[in-house]
């Protein structure tokens, strides 16, 4: 349907290029451009787009629409020139998210800021910042001082460490803000705690030590975990906050009712993940209390799917589905739970996470979900095919997380997200009908050199 | 697509008639039918049934699926023989309901027995019962016993009224569970609460007395409302529960709290309608305080549209619209501020509410949305078309209410009810693609017969 001429990702719900001349401005920086925001016009974050010889017309039902509708005009320019076209645009879903990992390496603000921007470039809509894990705690709250003081110093692999101070945090929000994405911050509970106990040791169990935690160790180095020391490997599922203990349940009331004072979307997120080291029925009251805790601070819980097995989780939690496109043995069925809840966000795992190697020889990444992820495993799913009971209807959004055991700057980011990011742009925003692996593979590589000039480091 | 013989109400997604022989069993209470339910064979609620010479065979994802189809099962068969189909079944869209108000004219428990029956058999999986309005308040709370003993006794028109005790609220739970449907119960804030004065006339303002009170009276009787007395008149908009009241906070903690704890399904409704008697600054607070109580009593909340102007309200709250096809002025941006929350049932009620006359010379229904609802206004109207804003992924679904100021008793509610309720049925169920009138009024006389011979009472 489009001319691979015009790299358009993720692809628009319709584009319709005329024979017509081309829009030729004298001044590229003084476009004829009107934008009109009219709610009449469609659904949310849609729009309208013609291009003539005369100049440019956005019409749109909101600013959202209209930002989205200049990242398509700036993917149609060459050199100067906007060829005619007449296109309409809409999203498929109505939550698409990436996910930074600030827990295992620290991201300055700056590289959130930019991470931001390609996002919304491609029309992401919302930033999950995974700020807590056992390598470090990442945001300072006024309630629990001590969690940045003592447990943020360093990062997986020995790295420097950081965390946002309250500026920082308003810095990102803000920047977010401008390019229509909400912040959904996460903090992990009750496993993917080991550094709540450098801070206080008293909160949390001992390490579960596994075959698994040696065997990492071996293969990554970082040593074997010891409570009320910091962590840098790369380990999972060995540390949990300790059951049945008054001074826990005030520490998740505090954690959890500062972020949700300090954070302005509807979502908090509260992990829930790879608790390995949790018993099964304390695993289950704390999911309970943590998604009640959030809903009563008046936020919408979100958890990813092993949760959704809790009976008694919040019936507002929205689920995240990590496992495979393939769910593995007993991985679907607390997925599906989620559908009479408040929905499912699919990121799973050998398609959508970004952390996963593009190429075997790459020394970034992590290769546990299907070895190497290429740009058409990223791109050759179909949402509404995965989990039986899960779909349009029940499915809220997609989203690409980014773990950063291997990813140190903005630059392994970068290396690590290009250009698969915009094959899981176009699952989230285009149209299931128009789905087609020769047409994206050609638009793609018509964004490649446009990326890197604008200095995106890309394999 | 369907042959008009088969009189298949909502139609199901995809009917392919064969030339085979039918299916004619010997004993008509010994079908050869097998049912295999498995989670693999598709989305939730959904069938396959196929009928040969040699037996029926139904195949579904879950136990809906499987009670959905036979009741498919039950429109195919005529004088005891089964076309041979093969069909392939599943809803639109997730949430599909009914509302009875059992407030203005109480229904006894085997009314909402046969009620649920009616509907679950056209594949409505949710009931909403409007518990509590001016006229009387009809559930038994034991944090609140005097609010069924002292106002609960009469109903609209100067009729009898009623409340459910809590056998009978177990009694309506149990019998919507064993037809697959899940109960929203509704206690209505801050408006809508004259009957909450008649037992704490502390709680609430004295009545808002308008000209549309005076008029209301002229034209169907049941005076002036007066704090602390019954009130069995039709109008409304006059009555507030007190602002800033420690005694009114008492009594929402204790009314959320406590019908939560019977309530087995995730949504309690907060009504939030028509609030007319109460200052918009001060309905802004109730609304927030209201849908936290909710959250935080670990259910999700639901409104209806005018609350979605709120800010504060909390996220996870459901939209419920019953502003018309074409949105009044200033009636649509708060139903599409829930486009971003917890998503919208929508009940546009100059189509889908069921006590809309029929017929202007019955003496059953109103006409205040578009005077007469025809079967096909029920039937023609697209639920994405409604709302800018709100598309497939931001609707929950529909719902069909039934407002009960001139229904008493079960025939009254069927009279108003069938067939349009048959249309509504289609709307939340059957694809999009599939909507046809005249296909559908071929499908409805065909059901119509059906229907009267069952006992049900149609105009």
């Amino acid at each position: 349907m489009t001319a691979p001429s015009l790299p358009l990702v993720p692809l628009p719900a319709s584009v319709t290029l005329t024979d017509a001349a081309p829009y030729r401005p004298a001044d590229p920086d003084d476009l004829h451009l009107t934008v009109t925001v009219d709610a009449s016009t469609g659904g949310p974050e849609s729009s309208s787009l013609q291009v003539t010889e005369r100049g440019i017309r956005i019409m749109a039902a909101d600013p959202a629409g209209a930002f989205y509708a200049r990242q398509t005009l700036a993917q149609l320019e060459t050199d100067g020139v906007y060829p005619a076209v007449e296109i309409q645009d809409a999203p498929r879903f109505r939550y698409r998210g990436v996910m930074l990992d600030v827990a295992r390496h620290f991201q300055p603000v700056e590289t959130v800021r930019a991470y931001i921007d390609h996002a919304a470039s491609l029309k992401f809509n919302h930033l999950h910042l995974h700020l807590t894990d056992d390598q470090g705690w990442r945001i300072a709250l006024d309630s629990r001082p001590e969690l940045t003081e003592k447990a943020s110093g360093t990062s997986a692999l020995g790295d420097p460490g950081g965390y946002y101070a309250q500026a920082d945090w308003t810095a990102i929000l803000d920047h977010a803000a401008s390019r229509h994405m909400t912040v959904v911050p996460e903090i992990d509970v009750p496993g993917h705690t080991h550094a709540v106990g450098v801070a206080y040791p008293g909160l949390v169990a001992d390490p579960v030590i596994s075959d698994h935690i040696l065997e990492t160790a071996e293969a990554f180095g970082g040593g074997i975990p010891t409570r009320g020391f910091p962590y840098t490997g790369f380990a999972v599922g060995f540390s949990s906050l300790k059951h049945d203990d008054p001074a826990v349940d005030a520490f998740l009331a505090d954690v959890f009712g500062e972020l949700a004072a300090i954070t302005p979307g509807p979502y908090l997120h509260i992990g829930g993940d790879e608790c390995l080291g949790t018993d099964p029925a304390d695993y289950a009251a704390f999911v309970e209390k943590a998604t009640a805790i959030v809903a009563a601070a008046g936020k919408i819980p979100v958890a990813w799917h092993e949760a959704g097995a809790v009976a008694g989780i919040h019936p507002s939690t929205v689920g995240q589905y990590w496992n495979f496109v393939q769910p593995q043995e007993g991985q679907d069925a607390p997925a599906r739970a989620f559908a009479t809840r408040g929905g499912l966000i699919l990121s799973p795992a050998d398609v959508a996470y970004l952390d996963m190697k593009f190429d075997a020889l790459s020394p970034l990444g992590l290769v546990w979900a299907k070895g190497v992820t290429t740009l058409r495993d990223a791109y050759d799913w179909e949402p509404t095919a995965i989990l039986d009971g899960v779909g349009e209807q029940q499915i809220l959004g997609i989203e690409a997380p980014l773990w950063s055991e291997t990813a140190r700057d903005l630059g392994d980011l970068e290396q690590l997200a290009f250009p698969r990011i915009g094959a899981i742009a176009e699952i989230a925003w285009s149209p299931a009908a128009a789905h087609d692996w020769d047409s994206f593979a050609a638009r793609i590589a018509g964004l490649v050199p446009r990326w890197r000039s604008a200095g995106i480091r890309i394999p």
